[in-house]
């Protein structure tokens, strides 16, 4: 039994403030989307943005497109455009890179900020290639330099005088599970540690203040909530207090002061531009530009808000819906511990999502037992939510999961 | 006066075995287009391509993009269009990242190849941002590692048994000088040092050999002859035998064996997958797949010989009818001493550029006084060659290059 009405239900849609923003989206027809928590979808502009930057940019301006469109500016550009998001000061966050490499700019960054420690905190709740990069970075670091990784709930307590830096993705990609990021900056801060923050499950979801909390180093991707296509490029930050200080390894020519003089000698640029290495993929950057404006009128206070109202909903429904049907929420009860996605441990996962999926609820799955569903308040509506409740409690109920051909593992899901 | 007469030029295009490959590219009206060294022409089946991933593939397929079509191997089918052009097997090359931080991972990857070793010899003529992540890369790996830079043409004799691997450039960026990659290759296998190209300025112009000289480790990038667009991905070689050797340092999720396993402990991936980090740039690489098919029916050497052609043809063209006017040519006489670039020395070259480029001759400027000229077989012909030396024998002669408009420096040439 549903826990809300068709009325009750129209009503949250035609008042959501942000409901036409959906309008500026490609929503394929007959699909509810609940995983831009994994690739957000595409932002009708870039479509134009893209084909203007082929056929009239590349293709017409050539090698003069540096200058003419300004393509050698981009990663600061794309980058303003997030640091809004985030709460950021402009010149302060570089759009490039992937969000692997950017983790190993902001550890090495880390070292370097706080040269007299050696070990870098960490949870295991965070993304693994954090754990894989910065595993590398220590181990290049020399003698005694460590990656400590203790349990989420244990972060807090861990951080003492030994600790160089905190590596903190602020939510978990299985069960949305939130770190408050006031709370651990202000206790790396108190110990001497550099608080860095990843914050792929965050730009475009939580209302994020960086410069409030203190935040030292960040970094992120834009392909999840910020709908900037598969692999667009990520994002590192670094807080101005730190920008003349901060000594980037990863020094390729476009983070020199002068990389047009073609100097022997790297000397590191002003400001946030020292963390660039290569090349900017200005086709990428392009593209992620272009989705970063349907941001331009939105206020994250209003996106949390509904973030938050979307997973209530989906939490309720389905718990009504599902009692007994093997479903256990993984996911902090309470709002304010979570970000904007809801995960159920369910015994057949894998299969149930992929019947969800061939009934046109797309969310994803997390081995070894996780369903995921993301919520994002630019595109998703309140009926979306409670449709896709709906569909669930009809895949358990007549077990249309255990069909042969929705257990076919693939190799990404 | 012309070295050549417009018979004889009508000949050389209508006789020319890669005529046809033309159409394939869109060149725009009006312009002769001497810069596919720095940044290559718009193949046209790229437009397409981008339309359909982002419309089709993104727009439509959303996550199930990945597996669909087949997303998550772009790395390696990309890589693999390259190494059939560089003479390297299968398997072997990955697209991924910007050349900047490949040469990063290819300096780790070689000193995990050479343990004993501390020393990179490079030369003065490699392009910069080479030299500043090597210099970086040696200062993190501690005490006692260096970064030895010799003139290029003291390279071989400086290969002794401290070097750890040599990081030579095979075509210099500036002057297009090429060194000797096979004499260079076997000199330091005989010191027992590991042999890192940079085929930058190689791949796409130039026969390369790869697996028959026994190169070691490779990098290069796909947006000058390779016409991936502006800071497409670069690509990264691991000769077959070192492949379960080489130790990836920059260790991101996507080298990992499982990396859908999200296993806390990094296990690195079988084959050159290893050397992956974050998630790949699905537009960018899309783009480049598309470039790359027009190299399909391409024989490197028709390739290397109308280089040579077009080459040979612009320094007599320049030299007799710019004699006095103040030319003098950087580039090695001995064409089998360049690659397929021709640079010319020139004092106010700058000025002389932009006024060439306002004429519809594209080449460019590197400071301070270079100016350069790239051939690229696939879409360059004998008349555009005469017609550009016979643009800049008007400019000099009338002294164009004067006027106050050429003369602004702008931020990018």
């Amino acid at each position: 039994m549903p826990t809300i009405s068709d009325i009750a239900l129209e009503r949250l849609d035609t008042t959501d403030p942000l409901r036409h923003k959906r309008a500026e989206f490609s929503l394929p027809d007959g699909v509810i989307y609940l995983d831009g928590n994994s690739l957000g979808v595409l932002p009708s502009a870039v479509k134009q943005r893209v084909q203007k930057t082929v056929e009239e940019e590349w293709g017409v301006s050539l090698i003069r497109g540096w200058n003419k469109h300004e393509w050698i500016d981009l990663p600061i550009t794309v980058g303003n455009k997030i640091a809004r998001l985030i709460g950021a000061e402009a010149g302060s966050v570089l759009a490039a890179d992937s969000t692997s490499l950017n983790v190993a700019k902001a550890v090495f960054a880390a070292f370097s900020l706080n040269p007299e420690r050696r070990v870098i905190l960490s949870d295991s709740g965070n993304f693994p290639t954090d754990l894989y990069i910065t595993q590398s970075v220590v181990a290049q670091m020399g003698e005694g330099y460590s990656l400590k990784i203790v349990a989420p709930d244990e972060v807090y307590d861990a951080i003492d005088e030994t600790i160089a830096a905190t590596l903190i993705t602020e939510v978990d990609y299985r069960t949305g599970r939130k770190h408050d990021m006031a709370a651990l900056t202000a206790r790396a801060h108190d110990a001497g540690a550099i608080a860095v923050w990843d914050l792929c499950h965050s730009a475009g979801a939580l209302e994020i203040d960086l410069t409030g909390v203190g935040a030292d180093l960040a970094v992120g991707c834009s392909y999840k909530y910020l709908n900037g296509g598969p692999g667009s490029p990520a994002f590192i930050y670094v807080a101005p207090k730190h920008q003349k200080q901060v000594k980037p390894v990863l020094t390729g020519w476009m983070g020199h002061e002068k990389p047009f003089a073609f100097d022997l000698a790297y000397i590191p640029a002003e400001g946030i531009r020292r963390m660039a290495a290569g090349t900017p993929p200005v086709l990428a950057l392009s593209a992620l530009d272009a989705a970063l404006d349907a941001w331009a009128d939105v206020d994250m206070r209003q996106v949390r808000e509904k973030s938050i109202a979307l997973s209530e909903l989906f939490i309720a429904e389905v718990e009504e819906r599902c009692v007994g049907l093997g479903l256990e929420l993984v996911s902090p009860r309470n709002a304010a511990e979570r970000g904007s996605q809801i995960s159920f441990r369910c015994a057949d996962g894998y299969a149930v999502m992929q019947a969800l999926i061939a009934h046109g609820v797309i969310g994803d799955f997390r081995a070894p037992d996780i369903i995921r569903f993301g919520f994002t308040p630019l595109y998703v509506g309140y009926h979306d939510v409670a449709k896709a409740a709906e569909t669930l409690e009809m895949i358990l109920k007549t077990k249309e999961w255990c069909k042969p051909i929705y257990r076919v593992q693939e190799k990404v899901t």
